[in-house]
């Protein structure tokens, strides 16, 4: 659910969280125990850019300082290309890029090569993206199943109760909602140690970076086109990534289902957001491919310009609104007060089509995919056998502190597990001895406090060189890297008018960034290159 | 010949030349005489963002502030569509913005609302593009005369001397250019007292805007598109404005007639230079239609690291130059050092298509303007009785100072002349009483003195009230407008492969700026939108 996970200035705190909360780190032991040959050729591939860039005018003689002004001939046409494309953020050095746009603006940090993806994973994750889809859909419909696995959830988390308080007033008054759009990203990891992939969380709030990852792919591709070939790379090996038509198209799809011709798409925004940009290009896609206004509000003008007139129509400053998309309200430093909570709630009380819904909301929660992980609790949403199977096999394992057996397990070898708190958008995810020692101090406690923690299996996510670029500077660092599915999903009533995978999102972070240095929470927009292996 | 005649914060003082040289002031006082009628149709149309200005669901009642909510939601999505768009420059207050791209980047200042401009008027400035093209290359053969008609200029003008001597140099050896590119700009405004369009200045070198002047054209139709209905003004009259490819296209093509698969474009540009992304525009479109490459370098890295075999090639860095295209070298400032002189000299000498060539800089010249408008002299160029009728119609009056007629009418009616500093890129025009002291000064001084500058018929350009957007700020402001006509040619000895008008850039200017108050060398980014009046 966090909105904006790469380290544009602003959000350095939120990608701490994800990253911390979602990408654990690959300590430097943990490097070693990479099959030697998957590690090389990652590492080599990263080094492409350092070893044997030479230009078209640069003899072959692998002269480092010829490939380092190569490198920063690419880096510079790079930037270019983000200032000249609309690949840009807000610049935290101006505190005005956060509330005005067109000012402050930098490019978004990015990696100077797409990252070597096998295309068999690739294959994969596109695949699970409908029936996350539609796993989302099912379960929205089962309330009484949201309520009960949140209900030890909502005694330690305000957050996740004051979200089941709205959803549950929605089922006190039989509230339905015919016509559910989801904007979903599936995100994954590569796992050195099984060789497979992993899930690290399904986002249905907020997902971020359909607009700016994107533009990331083609970026990419216009650096590879002009010198792939001296690096070896085909740019017709990175897939296609329309993510942000894709989004618009769906949000012009749900307005349409609405039918109502002067009505407009509602954003809810942050007060103060550095990735504007990546929802700007949404607004951009709406207006000028399908002639559909989006306006921009926070939740708290939500509640001061809006009402819900009888028949359910929302309005806002005098506009009739079909779709309200969320890019803000899902995380506690969202409601700061009352007046966040009612713009919410008004919102879910009137008839305008939700992305995403509470119940959407709610099965995002880690909580909710946690249960889903449990056996037999698939088969209750999932009719498909083979589908129950695919999702099934990118499940990492997922526990309650109930579960005592794992507890022990956990406390003797920590390094195979990470300890997350319930919590939404917030805290920090603990590792080895402080995994150890919180469990053996939650143990002696019992009580509700076992219930503000779930376990996950630790990802053992492949390390590789990567030469990043930020405000302009290139370096090099050793980087992890996330993929985020994004997929599409809009039903009316028995209709699905969509069910898609949309394009992808891949961060590459510095991996010592998970050890708590300076570095934390550095991250950068990617893409990728599919291989064979 | 000034590259950055808006106020992009580094070039407020090469604006105020631009502006003080060639922009004469509307005085408050001579508004007055702006006839009734075409002064209000003005006013009427910039204020229609005010006054008329109510969005789909404002009731049309006038509401001032309802008003004023629309102009900023158009001022709001103008801002981002630039961020979107490239149409970017650098932010003067991030030192790093002039020499690193990508990063402190700010939304080019823009009108709100294209300029009101008559078809008649535009037909005119288009029709004469091809003809300037061909005088100036006509001009440009005649080494002779442009030696003896700037004689006196190099006596009290270092910088023009200098340009002299590369030029004779070139003469002295019998330097021929087969192949002569030319991107020019033909700058005119409307004169309210003799209504006619009139030409304040030709620039052969350096001349700019063509990447973000197009890009404010397609700004102000995305902006029409969406809000032209409720203004009353449609999009389909604002002409297009395919600057960028089009000069793109001539620079290809130049490199084309070269005949070397592998040399580039060498871009000469200064060491800072935050209207760096109208560069990129060029460099970007070269690139992604003509797969042509455009390197950038100073006149200093020329001469460091440039050299002319003995075959007349230019290699910079090892690369073989097939076509050197100066946004730069146009203004003493450009030549800090005797590196920089070398450095034009070593291009001048080699056999790379230069754009301009040392000839076709110095037609552009403003003493070179005056000649040209002397009786009988463009007869010398031009055979067609028609061109010549045409090119008359639009000059100025222009005047050299051993004249004593006009002199002695300046003297008793200063208001109706300006006087110029003969020198290039600096300096301040003088209207008034300023320039009626200095006459008289120059006459009891007599000698070379009054070789230093020439008198020209003072032009009144319309004011009109415009909402100006700078910084993500909306202001409204008295402005005066001049447009430009980009115009390309291109010939291989007796064949002329281009010829042509390519687009425009219209600049607007904050009226009162002309006066030395603080807001001087304040200029947006403009288009025009066609009217039949």
């Amino acid at each position: 659910m966090p909105s904006s996970c790469v380290s544009s200035p602003s959000s350095s705190h939120r990608h701490q969280c994800v990253g911390r909360l979602l990408a654990p780190p690959v300590p430097r032991a943990s490097l070693a125990a990479v099959r030697p040959s998957l590690r090389r050729s990652f590492v080599s591939l990263r080094a492409t850019s350092t070893e044997a860039a030479a230009g078209p005018d640069v003899a072959p003689t692998g002269d480092a300082g010829k490939a380092a002004a190569v490198r920063a001939e690419m880096a510079e046409a790079a930037a270019v290309w983000c200032a000249l494309h609309g690949l840009v953020v807000g610049d935290r050095a101006d505190p005005r890029s956060g509330t005005v746009p067109g000012v402050g603006l930098v490019h978004a940090p990015f990696s100077l090569l797409p990252a070597r993806f096998p295309s068999s994973f690739w294959k994969q994750a596109c695949e699970l993206a409908p029936i996350f889809n539609e796993l989302v859909d099912r379960v929205s419909l089962d309330g009484e199943f949201l309520q009960s696995s949140l209900s030890r959830t909502r005694q330690v988390d305000d957050f996740t109760a004051r979200l089941l308080e709205i959803h549950a007033k929605m089922m006190a008054v039989n509230k339905k909602e015919d016509i559910r759009l989801g904007l979903h990203r599936s995100d994954y990891m590569l796992d050195s140690e099984t060789n497979s992939l992993l899930q690290i969380e399904l986002n249905t709030i907020s997902t971020s970076f359909p607009g700016l990852g994107s533009l990331v792919s083609k970026l990419h591709r216009s650096l590879l086109n002009r010198y792939g070939e001296v690096l070896g790379l085909d740019s017709e090996r990175i897939p296609p990534n329309w993510a942000a038509s894709q989004f618009a198209e769906a949000l012009y799809k749900a307005w349409a289902e609405y039918h109502h011709d002067s009505a407009v798409v509602m954003m809810v925004v942050q007060p103060e957001e550095r990735n504007m940009y990546d929802q700007y290009w949404l607004v951009n896609h709406l207006k000028e491919s399908h002639g559909v206004t989006a306006i921009r509000k926070t939740l708290a003008q939500v509640e001061a310009e809006g009402q819900v007139l009888p028949d359910g129509t929302l309005v806002v400053d005098g506009r009739r609104v079909a779709v309200v998309y969320f890019r803000a309200g899902y995380a506690p430093n969202d409601y700061p007060s009352e007046v966040e909570w009612s713009g919410r709630l008004l919102i879910e009380e009137s008839s305008a089509i939700k992305c995403p819904s509470i119940s959407y909301h709610l099965v995002g929660t880690k909580k909710i995919q946690q249960e889903l992980a449990k056996p037999n609790v698939l088969e209750r949403f999932v009719d498909n056998k083979t589908h129950i199977a695919k999702l099934r096999k990118c499940f990492a394992g997922l526990w309650s502190l109930d579960n005592d057996e794992i507890v022990k397990s956990a406390i003797e070898k920590p390094d195979l597990f990470v300890l997350k708190p319930q919590r939404e958008g917030g805290g920090n995810n603990l590792y080895g001895h402080d995994l150890r020692e919180t469990l053996i101090r939650l143990q002696k406690e019992q009580g509700e406090a076992l219930a503000a923690y779930i376990l996950m299996q630790r990802i053992f996510p492949r390390a590789s060189l990567t030469q990043l670029v930020q405000g302009g500077v290139c370096f090099e660092d050793l980087t992890i890297s996330e993929l985020g599915i994004f997929g599409a999903y809009l039903r009316n009533k028995d209709n699905i008018v969509i069910n898609d995978q949309c394009g992808y999102l891949m961060r590459t972070k510095v991996s010592s960034s998970n050890e708590g240095g300076v570095a934390a929470g550095f991250a950068v927009l990617d893409s990728i290159i599919l291989t064979d292996e």
